[in-house]
């Protein structure tokens, strides 16, 4: 754009970098937060880094946490025979809201040959790895309802059926497509509910 | 939320009071920056301050720039003699790609009496001043086709057409409820074209 003050302009690029975000929502955003107190952009910019600096990756789940072991690792209340493998640390928070107790496993993504992301770019092996060390009775995939979560739902259970330990899907009673992120509680609870073996 | 690690939750909420922005999007771009560079939270956490420490209001005409004069104001080859009235800075850069050549002034708002938002909080009085200690030819109304645009162009009329100088206000080619930011380059161009006196 033409005669835009640069930092004006760095910002709004800034927001169109994110995800969902166009020029005119980023435009929306930027000139919002010139009129707002010099406070809130400070706050946004200060949780934006510390985000990143005061996280860690779980060396155990790969949730992401303020601690290595994240706070469910750490939780001794919690049943510690039972993973859910999840896709992302996000659904690992909507889990949390169903009532779910038990432990989780991070993916980081799925399997998804066209944007050539295979087995060996997620946290699968480290399953493995955790069926030997813990003491662990279930493994429930809760990976998406979607063509790459199925699959890699399916990848997964070959890969630790043989090991004798119990597998299982949560219940497609989440609608086939959707994002487990946006499901509502009781949906999850009862996909939780109504989980068959492999 | 229950159990969400702190600096994860400050950035969903800083998002959150953004304008626009729900719940589930802050969530989103929350996980996205989780798993982009360093670099991305850096980029738009320094552009958010810059953007509040390296602009200025230019105390002329009120639009934000990265000097006071502004770089409209600074522009010698502009049309000296003509001020297109505008409620905020972003108003500004779409009249500049609509190649409107000639001054702003900029309101920071419309009186909107709900929002106990009146005259005396918008940049209104020192328009009157520029008439007395700029050569003014005319002044163009160009606040959006709502009815507080309208309203807060009314008044300025009222206040400033006893002075002698030509008032107008930018055809209402605009679609009336619409937005002058969103607005497409050729429409905001027609409308300036097709502006009538007060």
């Amino acid at each position: 754009m033409a005669n835009v003050p640069k930092p004006v302009q760095n910002l709004i690029e800034s927001f169109e970098r994110l995800p969902g975000i166009g020029p005119k929502t980023a435009q929306r955003l930027t000139y919002y937060l010139l009129h707002a107190p010099r406070s809130e952009a400070e706050a946004l910019a200060k949780s934006a880094l510390e985000m990143k600096d005061k996280t860690v990756v779980c060396k155990t789940c790969f949730n992401i946490g303020e601690t290595d072991p994240c706070w469910v690792c750490l939780d001794a209340r919690r049943e510690q025979n039972v993973i859910a493998v999840v896709e992302n640390p996000l659904d690992v928070l909507a889990f949390e809201r169903s009532g779910f107790k038990g432990l989780y496993h991070v993916l980081h993504g799925v399997i998804a040959p066209l944007e050539n992301i295979g087995p060996d770019q997620l946290h699968i092996r480290e399953i493995l790895n955790r069926l030997k060390s813990e003491d662990i009775k279930e493994i429930i995939l809760a990976t998406n309802p979607t063509m790459e979560g199925e699959a890699t739902a399916m990848y997964i259970n070959k890969l630790i059926s043989p090991l004798g330990v119990k597998v299982t899907r949560i219940a497609r009673g989440l609608p086939v497509g959707s994002d487990i992120e946006y499901a509502d509680e009781t949906t999850l609870s009862r996909s939780l509910e109504g989980r068959k073996e492999y």
